[in-house]
C-alpha cells in the first residue's frame, strides 16, 4: 500500500486483453481503482465489454454486499498507469523479450512497495526477473480466464522474492476472492498450463488425424470427467476408481497402461496453416452460431451456478466462496444507532443478481432471509448474539407469518424495520417490514414469534435480567407505537 | 428385446466392481432387472453399497417419476446371468486373454440379439472381437465413473458391427439416460481416456520430481480450469481465450508453445512402488480424513448440483438430463396426483452442508427455500411451469405462516408434502409439511396463498379452465382431506 491518502488502492493494468480485461474487472468490482494502459485502439470498449459481463456475475457469487466499485481509467503510457500503483499485473503477449522490456518500463516508474504480477502462461519468475532492477518485486501470477470469476491464481516466486512479497501478494489476491496456489519450485507452463498443454496436444492429434472432431473431443471431456475435474481433481477422483483397494491399487492396476500406446508420446504435431484451418472450420461449426460475448455469457451463467453449487456444499471452490463472504463481512459498516421511539432500522442493503427468479425478480425465500438476517442484526443491536450464543442461549423462530406486497428487481436498495411487539424473558413477538430504498414504498412484512432456548437442551428457558435488559427496554419504548394492522392476520384471510 | 413375456428388460452385469457396480445401480433405478456375476466373495456387498449411493443421487436429477426400481440377482456362472439377458456389460480387468476368454464364454450361453457392450478403457472392438464367435454382436460401450450419474458411454463399433446394432446400443444408452458419444474410429483408449492418460502422465512426473504434492496438483484443476470443463470442453474454452479474433489467433498465439518444454514429451515416468508409495501416502494426506463412501457420497452430491445447474441452464450434459425428462416423461405413466388418500408428497431431499447456522441445525430461511422448491414441484407436476411461465403466467406468492416444530442437522434426509385447501382460476390456497425422512418427524409447515398472475402485467387474472384442469382435480381429491389444525393460525397464538 502507498503512503499517500488515497481511500482506494490502486492497481495498474498493463495489456488490456481477455486476461489483463478480466484483471481489471476483479479489481474494480472489488473497489479497487483500475488505470489501464494498452496500446490497441480498441482497447477501452474490450475493458469495458469484459468489465460488462463482470458485472452480471462475479456479485451473483456473494451473499453479502460487495465493496463499491472502484474507477477506471485508460492511459497512454505505462508511466502514467503504475507510478502510484499499489499492484501492477502485466498481462502481454507470451513473448520474453516483449516482457522483458515492458518490466523494465514498468520498473522505471512504479513505486518500489508496489508488487508486480505477471499473468505468464509459460515463463519462470527468473526468467521474468533477468535483468530486473528489482528482482524480488516481480512474481509470477497466473489467473485463469475468466479471471473476474475464476478463483485459481498459481504464485510463483524465485528465490529473489522474499517471504514477505509473496505473502502480501497472496493476501492481497484473498481480499479480490482469489485462491493463490503457491507453486513451491518454477517450472516451465507451473501447474495447470502443463496438464493443459498435454491434453491440448493430444487433442490436437485427435483432429489431425481425423479420429474426432472439436465438437466430439468436447464432449469426451463435458459429458464425462470434466463433471468430476470440478470438484475433484485428478487424484482425489481416482482415488475412488480404485475402488476398496484404494489409491495404490488403482496405480498398479492402470500403472502398465502407461506403457501403452494410449496417447502420442514422443511427437508433437506441426501446427501448420491446414490444422488451424480444419480447427477453426471445426470450431466454427460448433459453437459458431454464438458470438463471441453470447458464449461468454453462456460460460459465466454455468459458472456462477456451478460455483454456488459447490458453495452451497461448501467443497472445493465453494469453501473460497464462503471464506470470502466472511472477509467481505467483516469490511461491512456497523449500522446506525437505535432511535425506540419509531420502528428500528436494521438492515440497507441491495438486491443480489443470485436472489432473482425466472420472473425477473427476488425470489420468496430471498425475503425471508433478509428478515432471518434483520433477526440477527436486532439481536446483535442488543446484545444477545456472538457471545451470547456462544455461552449457550439463542432465540429460535417459533413461527412466522409473511405478506408480500410488491417486487423489487436486481440491484434494487432494499432496507428493513423491526416493531416489537411483545417481548419477556422466554418470548419475543416482532413484526417486521421490508421497504423499498428509493421510494419507501412496502415490499413485504413478516410477524414472528421467538423462543429463548438453552441449545444445548433444546428447552425453553428464561433469559436472565441482564442479559435481556436493552431488548426489554426496546421493547417498552415500542409498546407506544400503533399496532400493525396486519399483525396476527392469518392465511388468506379477505382485508 | 427377448420375445418373451418378461415385462421388464434383463441386464447381465459381468464383473462388479466399481464400473460394474454402477452399471448394475443404473439399470436397476431405471427399471431394468439386473443378473451380476463377479466371483469375488465381497461382490454381493459391493453392488449393495454402490447401489445405495445411487439411490441417494441419480433420482435427484430427474424431474419426473423414475420408473419402478428393478430387481438385481447375484449369480454364480456366467451362464447363469446371460442366458435371458438384452443387454450384458462386461466389466472385467483390463487384461485381454481374460477379456477374450469371458467374452467367449458370455457368447456360449447369451441370446444372439442380445448386445454385449464392454467397459474397456482402452481396447478396440475389433480386438476384443477377435476369435469370437459373432464378432458383431461385441461393442464398445466405456462408462465414466460414477456410472450412475454421469452421462457419457464412449460407443466404438468395428466394421463387423451393424449400424443397427449400433443405433440400437446406442437407443438403450439414452433410455437408462446416458449420451451415447459414437467413436468414428477405433483407436486405443479412445477420446477421453486419451486426454486423461496425457494429463496422468505429466501428473505423476510433478509428484515424482516433488515439484507439487497431489492435493496442489488437485486444487491446480479444480479451481480452474476444471470448472470450465464441466460445462465447455477444450476447444470451446479456447475459442474465447482467443478474444475476438478467434480460435485460429488463439492458436497461432499459443502455437509454438507446443515445441516449448510445457510438458514431458518423450518419456513416461517408470511407476514403481516408491512412487505408488508416494502418491497413495500424498492421497492419504489430502483424502484420508474421508472413509471411501465419505468421499463418493460427497462427489455425487457436488455432481448432482453441477448437473442440476446444468439442467437449468439446458446447456453441456443438461441438456441431456432434460431430453432423459421428456422420455421418462412419455414412458412412465405418471402418478396419480389426485390421489385422495394422503397429502401430495413433492420432494425428497437432504440437507445441505451451506444451510446449517451456528445454532448448528437448518437455518430458518432454508426451510422457506425447500418449502418454494416445492411450490415448484407441484406446478411441474399439474403442468403450470416452464412452459406456462414462458407464456406469461404464474403464481405469485401473496402470504405464507410457517411454523417450526423441530431441527435437521446436516445431510439429514428430509421430504415434503402439499395439502390443497382450496384453489380456483385466481387463488390457492395450499399447506405443506416437512418431514424428517428417517422418521417421517415433522419438522416444519408452510400455508400459503397464491396469486395467478399475468407476468407481464403483474396483474391478478383468471388462470384457463384447461391450464387450470389438474391442479383443480387434485385440488376436488384433497378437499376429502381433514383441514389441518395450523392452517388458519396466528402468529404467537396458543395451542
Amino acid at each position: 500500500m502507498t503512503d499517500n491518502a488515497r481511500s482506494r488502492k490502486q492497481a495498474a493494468i498493463i495489456g488490456g486483453g481477455v486476461i489483463g480485461g478480466g484483471w481489471a474487472a476483479r479489481f474494480l468490482l472489488h473497489g479497487w481503482d483500475v488505470i489501464a494502459f494498452d496500446p490497441h485502439p480498441d482497447a477501452g470498449e474490450r475493458i469495458a465489454e469484459i468489465l460488462a459481463n463482470a458485472r452480471l456475475s462475479l456479485p451473483a457469487l456473494a451473499d453479502v454486499p460487495m465493496p463499491a466499485e472502484g474507477e477506471v481509467t485508460l492511459v497512454r503510457t505505462i508511466a502514467e498507469a503504475v507510478s502510484t500503483a499499489d499492484w501492477i499485473q502485466e498481462s502481454v503477449p507470451e513473448d520474453l523479450a516483449l516482457k522483458h522490456a515492458v518490466l523494465a518500463e514498468i520498473q522505471e516508474h512504479a513505486p518500489d512497495a508496489a508488487i508486480i504480477g505477471s499473468s505468464t502462461s509459460g515463463f519462470k519468475p527468473s526468467e521474468l526477473q533477468r535483468g530486473a532492477k528489482l528482482p524480488g518485486q516481480i512474481l509470477v501470477a497466473h489467473p485463469f480466464n475468466p479471471v473476474y470469476l475464476l478463483p485459481l491464481v498459481e504464485l510463483v516466486a524465485s528465490p529473489a522474492c522474499s517471504a514477505r512479497t509473496s505473502g502480501r501478494a497472496g493476501d492481497t489476491l484473498a481480499s479480490i476472492g482469489m485462491h493463490a496456489l503457491v507453486v513451491r519450485n518454477e517450472i516451465d507452463a507451473h501447474l495447470a498450463d502443463r496438464l493443459m498443454e498435454s491434453v491440448w496436444r493430444e487433442a490436437l492429434w485427435l483432429v489431425r488425424d481425423d479420429v474426432a472432431t472439436t465438437a466430439e473431443i468436447d464432449n469426451s471431456i463435458r459429458y464425462g470427467f470434466g463433471l468430476r475435474w470440478a470438484q475433484m481433481g485428478l487424484f482425489e477422483t481416482f482415488r475412488l476408481a480404485g475402488g476398496e483397494e484404494g489409491m495404490a491399487h488403482f496405480m498398479r492396476q492402470f500403472g502398465p497402461a502407461l506403457h501403452w500406446p494410449w496417447s502420442r508420446l514422443t511427437d508433437v504435431p506441426e501446427l501448420n496453416e491446414k490444422l488451424v484451418q480444419k480447427i477453426a472450420e471445426q470450431s466454427d461449426a460448433q459453437s459458431g452460431q454464438y458470438s463471441l460475448r453470447e458464449l461468454e455469457r453462456i460460460r459465466d451463467r454455468n459458472l456462477v451456478g456451478i460455483l454456488r453449487t459447490l458453495k452451497e456444499r461448501d467443497w472445493g471452490a465453494g469453501t473460497i466462496l464462503n471464506a470470502h463472504d466472511r472477509n467481505l463481512q467483516t469490511r461491512v459498516r456497523a449500522p446506525a444507532v437505535a432511535d425506540s421511539s419509531a420502528p428500528l432500522r436494521l438492515l440497507d442493503l441491495s438486491v443480489l443478481p443470485a436472489w432473482i427468479d425466472y420472473n425477473g425478480h427476488m425470489t420468496e425465500y430471498r425475503y425471508v432471509q433478509v428478515f432471518s438476517d434483520s433477526c440477527e442484526a436486532l439481536l446483535r443491536r442488543v446484545g444477545m448474539h456472538d457471545d451470547y450464543v456462544a455461552a449457550g442461549n439463542s432465540w429460535y423462530t417459533a413461527e412466522t407469518h409473511t405478506q408480500f406486497f410488491d417486487e423489487a428487481g436486481v440491484d434494487a436498495p432494499i432496507y428493513t424495520t423491526v416493531q416489537i411487539l411483545a417481548a419477556d424473558s422466554k418470548r419475543l413477538h416482532v413484526f417486521y417490514r421490508m421497504h423499498a430504498g428509493a421510494d419507501d414504498r412496502l415490499l413485504a412484512t413478516l410477524e414472528a414469534m421467538y423462543l429463548h432456548v438453552n441449545i444445548e437442551s433444546g428447552r425453553v428457558v428464561a433469559a436472565g435480567a441482564a442479559a435481556a435488559e436493552q431488548l426489554l427496554s426496546v421493547a417498552a419504548a415500542h409498546a407506544a407505537l400503533q399496532k400493525p394492522e396486519a399483525a396476527g392476520r392469518t392465511v388468506g384471510q379477505r382485508t
